[in-house]
């Protein structure tokens, strides 16, 4: 009997690494280990200086965290499903994204040498570091000047978050770490380096994070000219107008990190990728108008289509972004798991604490147990889930929550619901704003903690968009999708797949349990729908501009 | 030295009635007693049967335990205080109102009749019984058709609450109390009958309760039988069109009651009065332009002018109806410390009950001490305070409440002071509106447990209205109201007063501390209050009626 062949998925999280080793042939998932990045977010002080961060903003981390990750989990899961690395085929890597940082030609980043070690610029910025929003807000005001045509791939404009914003940042406020830095890189593709030897960008943050296009590439040079004289070579100076396919074999192992990690030197090593976008194969997906959503703190929505379309408040389309053929098309709620993390928090009385306690079970569990006893529309109230702002269809980070229809007998567990639903009508926004604009949503496949979780808001879920949801069988879908695409990249001569389908068909599936809905629910919720569309529209498409206005007397002295 | 004279207050409240014994001559409340009700407010069963009420909206009450009262309060206040019957010269009550029950000819009523005991329609229909509701739809409706022109002078709409309503129920639910019915009274006019034998009409209850007014009389009598025939004949056969005037004398204790009381025979008896009303001259206000809120679980607001003007959502203005010679306007919020309460009991974390409990304060001193660290606008939030719906300027049941602004950092504490602004624009937006329709507001009073207790909520007020706040000396106001009253009913020459001026000049006063508005808090105060008022038109007056239909669906199975 020949030896079995396994690939290892690494997941890049915010607060931590996880990497799961999976049974080529069967998917399934023998092993896996956590490692919580010993630096955390950096959000205060630079760590090992007595640099405190310039705003609350900012969101760094420590690169060599991701190192120490390899280190803790690697040889962990081996050991524990007793694998040899030789059968090891291929390590697949996802990350955050735009999680960026400033290198030396060989890779060294900018934060490890003494003389940058206390400059924040110097530092890796992660992907929720939101102090580039002077730049972002240059960039999409240049955009219009000049009329570029790539806005319109990415809803009208771009984020803080994304690529250049950051990059320009690091132009703006620490010139000398621009002038050090040889390479600008996102992390996805460090950690790839760091493998391989071998510097390469991938296509999906290229894409979705870098308005790279495989049609047009990076924005022309007069764009960058325009934002500042010193950006204006960015991309041929500091990043790389090759870009590799997702799936493709970014490079081999080194024989220094296979040691270090108990490896085989030679094994595959896949191109970098986004985290979620390597849920989608995950969860079966391979085709065109299936969205994949994944379900946590917030809600990231994504479909492939066969053209290219414009959908308002779409976070970006990308030729071959998700899966190779394909139109990927990204969308998101920015506020989901957190709004309920928050009403959790800050709305729930000390007895209902106290009941969750005797009966053993979370309070977020006792509130959907108690919410579960209410029909659709009982609890007379409907609310807008802007608690992080809205970047679905309106991309608008100033606006913020509402809910309404309070009574003197309103319950938690009634607001709990509400703000269940009003995130389900968030995601409903999202798939008939898709179909209007041509992009079909004809099945729908969901990952993450919340559907684990949580029965009632999966069936409201469904009830409120009227359609049926898939769940996939893997309880860590990014890790098992980034094993996927360690076993394309090693390709089917070492005992992998040649290509994402066949290693979806082998490797993913779906939970027997799906959730499907109830007629009588969903008329209800068309009705409810009808008004957070209607409070949508007044609220955030100017017709009152309160939320905005009340934003700006918050700075009022 | 001439012997002491006092006069007795009676309050007749919801749950429980205050006797307190004030000196005539300063003012000075020398003792109290309380009576809490022993069947309380009746919701459920009938005491003493098995008789369930008919629905939840039904609110009863046993006149026994008014006589109860007395008996318990009256002779222990005379103890406390060592003194004589005799010295006191005069007993004044109030009530809440409209709180009115069918009785016999002789008084006694049909609630005490074995044969009606069991009758929920024999009982006192308590100021919050709402379940007249049809009766009043019917009696506005009416009204319309038939062009009355009464309706305006109670900002176009009664009450379920008023008495034609509850009389009406009477007469479709249970003809045979109708029938068995010599009287309908007000019980604020029942207890001066049990106190002096002599049944009388107080103006104030017949005015803002029943449609009567010094010009026009009740509604004629065409009006009553096109609501019913058997309703054409209610004011002639089961009322009284003798109304007497606030402070007058109703009549004087009789023999048996003074025996039973501890009294002496003969001590005037002042007319019956509404608990809210008597409440002005006992805020030392005895002229027009002075508005006194007496703010609670809601807020009512009194002003005097000298002119009757048809204010939007004002409960009513009666001709002599607050103070003689001036009209009085009556206005309010349907809920203010109730939303508190709400927000306490439903809102709030169990870390912060625990911090409440180890400083020993209460969860709403917590809540304000926090909440005082925020300047106006520094929450970002806005609320509608419809959690009771809205009985102000709008007059409309079926609205509900709103917040906006929330976003993952918004604290308990944010949200509570929304809510107390949002109550405070409330009144502001009454005060604004009596102001545009000619009703000067020029100073402001303000009693009742609210300001006793909580500074943050005062100066608020303050700072939203750009106005001064005072307070009344007194924390027992009505009580000391009604026995201002018994001193003008008593006379100069019993040792009382001609006026109540000259009662208000010499028993009423007010606190040294007021509350003043900062000019910047109330200029960022305007600015919020321009979003309160455009939310408040928006969803209040049919530009997007979707609170009422969420109230709608709420029936739908």
């Amino acid at each position: 009997m020949a030896e079995r062949k396994y690939a290892l998925g690494i997941d890049y999280g915010t607060e931590s690494a996880r990497a799961v080793l999976v049974d080529v042939a069967s998917g399934k998932e023998v092993a896996s280990a956590v490692y919580e990045y010993s630096h955390g977010v950096i959000t205060d002080r630079l760590p090992g200086t007595k640099t405190r961060l310039p705003a609350h903003d900012w969101a760094l981390q420590d690169p060599q965290d991701y190192l120490r990750a390899l280190d803790a989990t690697v040889p962990a899961v081996l050991k524990k499903a007793k694998v040899k690395g030789r059968q090891v085929i291929g390590i697949g890597t996802d990350f955050t994204a735009c999680t960026m940082l400033p290198v030396q030609a060989d890779g060294t980043p900018l934060c490890a040498l003494k003389e940058f070690r206390a400059n924040p610029n110097a530092w890796v910025k992660l992907w929720k570091h939101h102090a580039a929003q002077p730049e972002a807000d240059l960039i999409n005001q240049t955009a219009r000047q000049l009329d570029e045509a790539w806005p319109t791939r990415y809803g009208g404009r771009i984020s803080s978050e994304w690529f250049f914003p950051k990059a320009l940042q690091i132009l703006d406020e620490a010139p000398e770490v621009y002038r050090a830095a040889d390479r600008l890189i996102e992390a996805a593709d460090w950690i790839i380096w760091q493998l391989t030897g071998r510097e390469t960008r991938n296509l999906c943050t290229a894409g979705y994070k870098a308005i790279w296009s495989k049609r047009d590439g990076f924005p022309r040079r007069e764009f960058f000219a325009a934002l500042s004289p010193d950006f204006a070579d960015v991309v041929d100076a500091k990043m790389s107008r090759q870009v590799i396919a997702l799936g493709s074999r970014a490079g081999e192992l080194t024989e220094k990190m296979a040691k270090r990690l108990g490896l085989a030197p030679g094994t595959a090593v896949a191109a970098g990728n986004v985290d979620a976008h390597v849920a989608v194969p995950a969860c079966t997906v391979t085709g065109p108008g299936k969205m994949v959503m994944i379900m946590g703190t917030s809600i990231c929505h994504m479909v492939c289509g066969t053209e290219e379309k414009h959908v308002p408040g779409q976070c970006g389309v990308v030729e071959d972004g998700i899966l190779p053929g394909l139109y990927g098309f990204e969308a998101g709620q920015s506020a989901v798991g957190d709004i309920f993390a928050w009403f959790a928090r800050t709305c729930v009385p000390a007895e209902y604490a106290a009941e969750a306690k005797k009966k053993k079970v979370s309070v977020h569990d006792l509130l959907t147990r108690k919410a579960a006893a209410y029909r659709p529309g009982q609890t007379g109230l409907v609310a807008l889930d802007w608690w992080n702002g809205n970047r679905s269809v309106l991309v608008d980070a100033d606006l913020t929550g509402l809910m309404l229809g309070m009574h003197l007998g309103t319950r938690p567990e009634e607001m709990y619901r509400a703000l269940i639903e009003a995130t389900a009508f968030g995601t409903y926004k999202i798939i008939r704003t898709f179909e209007q604009h041509g992009v079909a949503v004809d099945e729908i496949y969901c990952c993450g903690g919340l559907p684990e979780r949580n029965d009632l808001l999966m069936q409201i879920y469904s009830d409120v968009t009227g359609r049926e949801f898939k769940i996939a069988r893997s309880a860590q879908t990014c890790a098992l999708g980034s094993a996927m695409h360690a076993a394309v990249a090693a390709g089917r001569a070492a005992g992998g797949y040649d290509t994402i389908h066949e290693a979806a068909q082998r490797m993913a599936g779906i939970r027997a349990k799906t959730y499907k809905p109830d007629a009588a629910a969903h008329a209800v919720y068309e009705k409810i729908y009808a008004e957070y569309d209607a409070l949508h529209d007044t609220f955030g498409r100017g017709a009152n501009d309160v939320m905005k206005r009340l934003k700006a007397l918050k700075g009022v002295e």
